[in-house]
């Protein structure tokens, strides 16, 4: 018999990569053709898995929170990254090899052979100065790397719409683009009322220059993004909800000071002092839960604060989810504030309103300049370009109202400066009284990488042990996310036990299951192939099944090898009431 | 009160269209920047349609059939597609007006204006002869095409995998080359047994020279595919289970002939007769309905065969599932026999083996020619080509035993012919024993499109007739389908009634029911609006709700607008039983 605790958390990266692919969790796709770097493909076990997170995000993100999700498309128009600051800004260093032609990230050269920790962070000519001094070289031939050009490369993956290349097009590089852009109609559907979330998950791509580490850092993946838009000076979020939830932070300031630690604390109290704003706190607070309940080990996963220079282009705060696999941080998830910054720009490129109307409590009363031009005067004056001094004389007013203070008003017209008598204007001051004001948005945004966590939650549930002599390996996967519950079996080849069998998997179906049936190969091997992929229970048919009149099974659960027998008639129920959380297999 | 046989079924796909987008189903994105062709959005309503749709198609053609699904990248690299055919082949006929500079499908400019069916399967040559005879103009502009070269344009989307353009990518065209690619893997989670079926949902993309008709023909789409991998010699589908099933066929034969007809017939009777393949019978026979589940008008539906020159490279056999719309009819999904060309394409193309070991009922024996050169001739008269002279060997064996019968044999080396002693081959004809042989599988492939089937959803459930003197649109979606199951509403503001109504949503949530609040605007309103979306049932809270004790609440069935007062007590459980097709609202 195994005991929980003596069975190893042995989880390495090889190993693991090794179950994932003869199990069926996932592999580099097109591997016939040599494969290519950065593209995996979710096998029969991993696609159940990825699904079940999924799932298990949208009940957390969207229906439980009452955020609206949508589904657009991944490929997205130029003019949206002009916009967003893709098209400029979201590149990476690149140092191709004058020797091997291999091209790599420069950054990460110069991390991996030096004291640097955030190259990223450096401007080009410096990284150029790094790689000369110490002499770096090519990680794939050796060649030397001095003197060769560290050049920007746009990681997004480009493409053309449409015959021709006129119209460019760009693989979104995050979900969240195919929300900010349909801005305008989505507040419609929340009937022009802050706060209102939407969410998207789905896939986003990044070209990564060297694809790392399986499917944690790839070039085509699936998010799982909740924009949520907020009146930054009167929404709030429920805090108390989270307040008590226990967090490992590691803020910036602690990382900057010398001997700075990670720090042991709740939400509310973080709050509190001023460690964390309110809003990424709250999803913060959420998040932690919602991880811990998916299998992620908790004495492995911390909250940490990007460094100023690490931060997006868009973001003015952002804390990561962090689990700890093989002895290093990766990143599971991204918590931004983005501020007015998404919604602004595309208010600028685009010809929408990005805006939405905050109704003041009580109507304001406010002093505007305004013109009312007599046309009798403009119009044999100036001929057709009449409106277009009117629409100056109003920008002037609104500008300037000293303008109109002397006897005349000059303003530009195409280059030319004319002089217009302030009486033909009908510049005047009135009182107007306003409801309201336009304001842009601001954006809090939890991010979530999908295929990270796949990896994150089969790499922490990975355990090895020895049951009746024999080492066995076998994934604690939470019953949420495992993506087969049980796993039913005759106990060897015989009609009347494969009839039974069968009947007990079509019940098991019928109460919402998820059902494996496995006749092949002796009991044991059974057993070792559901320990493997994660089936939290089995069941097994035998003769006694078949000829007692109280008819049973035997139940074992996959951590303790342990077994009972149940009766038939109450099994789908008792499994169900498992699943669900309201009853144990110890409490049988 | 409605009554269901005076509803008008009044959809035309321009006021679907309007509802869609007011309403949150489906609109075309980046608005903001004037859209793009071919690229829609799902908002709330439509993300949630098609989450329906993909969860239905897989409990019935993955879980319920026992088939594995996997989920694989969208970018696959050039020697795919190469070896798949596309990359030759998968090209629409390109013309483009020498005046506006528009590009057109030159087919659909000669079907259009011409009394020309299928374009499509004409040569180019022919097509830009009837282009200039017809004298057909740009739709566009009216400038005369004649004389215009006509060209082929590849519609897949193209891109570059990591920097520089040595690994060129493309989007994929279709789901179903993820998993041929992956064959060799997915046999041995097979355990190497046919046959077996692989599914997939995902994205696929064309890029479409004139995207038409909203969600119908767009350039990024989603797909529901099954790839069934069978021995086409020994396996058979379940017939039976299906062979009841009645079915509109309109077979190639029909439409061949002068006054030829849709069929009525049973998919027993229509294998009987030979007018259907089994396995493509089964497939027919189970999405018929499953397509009737999901409110599909069986009235506006046929299968309809491909013509000859109408079939894709790859399919020998293909049978169209079509929809009526506004008197067109529209491909659902297609069946096609892929036969063995896909595995067989790509096991010539890639280093793996795309077959499988057929184990023979009993082992056989056969003769086999082998040779066993003797080295210590071959090495001192070869040197360092002797291992290539052994390959000659073997290989002339295999193919012409006669080449032995003399005293020497002739070999090709280089160019060069040289002699060699039969003495000196170890030349013998061996009987050997055989358990089998490798074949290559066959594919039966039901191909679903799941917008196309979003899209015919809403456009067969659109109602419009008058409820109290006054127009009402809604959707009689299914309750499989529908966004939202219930919308529960308190009668007007008032803190009881609102602590009420948000506890029954609890309840209602908890139950698994799909649930939405709402308490804005006048109850008629709040009606209107959730039978625009498809809502089955309203439930509202009124002040007889919280003043009586057996509390109770009305309930309101969309369709007849009838309503019931039940007690809140069973709410819960009668709603769950009506949504599981157990409970009728009649029966109330």
């Amino acid at each position: 018999m195994s005991d929980d605790d003596t069975a190893e958390t042995a989880a390495t990266s090889e190993n693991l990569v090794e179950l994932a692919k003869r199990r069926g969790y996932f592999f580099q796709s097109s591997g016939a053709y040599g494969g290519v770097g950065g593209f995996y493909t979710f096998g029969p076990q991993g696609a159940a898995l990825k699904g079940n997170v999924e799932d298990a995000w949208r009940d957390r993100f969207a229906v439980a929170e009452g955020n609206m999700e949508i589904d657009a498309p991944t490929i997205m128009p130029e003019p949206v990254f002009e916009a967003s600051g893709h098209l400029d800004g979201f590149d990476d260093m690149l140092v191709e090899c004058p020797e091997c032609g291999e091209s790599h990230r420069a950054d990460h050269v110069v991390e991996d052979e030096t004291e640097y920790e955030d190259a990223e962070g450096l401007p080009i000519p410096e990284v150029e100065e790094v790689i000369a001094k110490y002499e770096l070289v090519c990680p794939s031939c050796g060649a030397g790397l001095a003197g060769q050009a560290v050049e920007t490369f746009n990681l997004m993956f480009e493409t053309n719409i449409g015959p021709g290349d006129s119209d460019p097009g760009y693989l979104r590089p995050e979900t969240a683009q195919g929300i900010f852009v349909e801005f305008p109609r989505l507040k419609e559907y929340a009937r022009n009322q802050l706060p209102f979330g939407v969410t998207q998950i789905g896939r986003a791509y990044r070209n990564e220059i060297s694809p790392r580490r399986s499917i944690i850092r790839t070039r085509e993946f699936t998010q799982a993004e909740l924009e949520y838009f907020i009146d930054p000076e009167t929404d709030e979020p429920d805090l108390e909800s989270v307040a008590d939830v226990e967090v490992t932070l590691y803020p910036a300031s602690e990382q900057n000071e010398e001997g700075g630690e990670e720090i042991e604390t709740t939400i509310g109290a973080a709050v509190e002092d001023g460690t964390l704003d309110p809003w990424i706190a709250y999803y913060l607070g959420v998040a932690r839960e919602w991880y811990a309940a998916l299998g992620v080990d908790m004495d492995r996963f911390r909250y940490r604060q990007h460094l100023a220079g690490e931060r997006s282009h868009y973001a003015s705060d952002c804390w990561d989810a962090e689990a700890e696999l093989d002895g290093n941080w990766i990143e599971l998830a991204g918590f931004s504030d983005r501020g007015a910054y998404d919604l602004s720009k595309h208010d600028e490129y685009s010809d929408d309103r990005f805006t939405i109307f905050r109704q003041y409590d009580e109507p304001k009363t406010v002093e505007r300049a305004v013109v009312d031009p007599d046309m009798s005067y403009l119009g044999p004056e100036f001929g057709g370009a009449a409106g277009d001094v009117v629409d100056e004389l109003e920008d002037l007013a609104a500008r300037d109202r000293s303008a109109f203070e002397g006897d005349s008003v000059e303003i530009d017209l195409e280059g030319e400066t004319h002089e217009i008598p302030v009486e033909k204007t009908g510049f005047a001051v009135e009182e107007q009284t306003e409801a309201g004001e336009h304001i842009v948005p601001h954006v809090i945004e939890p991010s979530f990488g999908v295929d990270r966590l796949v990896y994150t939650v089969l790499h922490h549930a990975y355990r090895e042990d020895e049951v009746d002599g024999e080492e066995r390996t076998y994934l604690e996967l939470e019953p949420e996310v495992a993506p087969t519950f049980v796993g039913v079996f005759p106990l060897q080849s015989d009609d009347a036990l494969e009839t039974e069998a069968n009947e007990i998997v079509d019940d098991l179906r019928a109460a919402g299951l998820s059902v494996t049936y496995d006749d092949s190969g002796n009991i044991g091997r059974r057993y070792r192939r559901q320990d493997e992929v994660g089936t939290p229970f089995c069941v097994t048919v035998d003769f006694e099944t078949i000829e007692n009149e109280a008819t049973t099974v035997t139940v074992r659960e996959r951590d303790t090898t342990e077994q009972k027998r149940l009766p038939v008639e109450d099994l789908a129920e008792t499994l169900a009431a498992i699943r669900a959380g309201d009853l144990s297999f110890d409490e049988l």
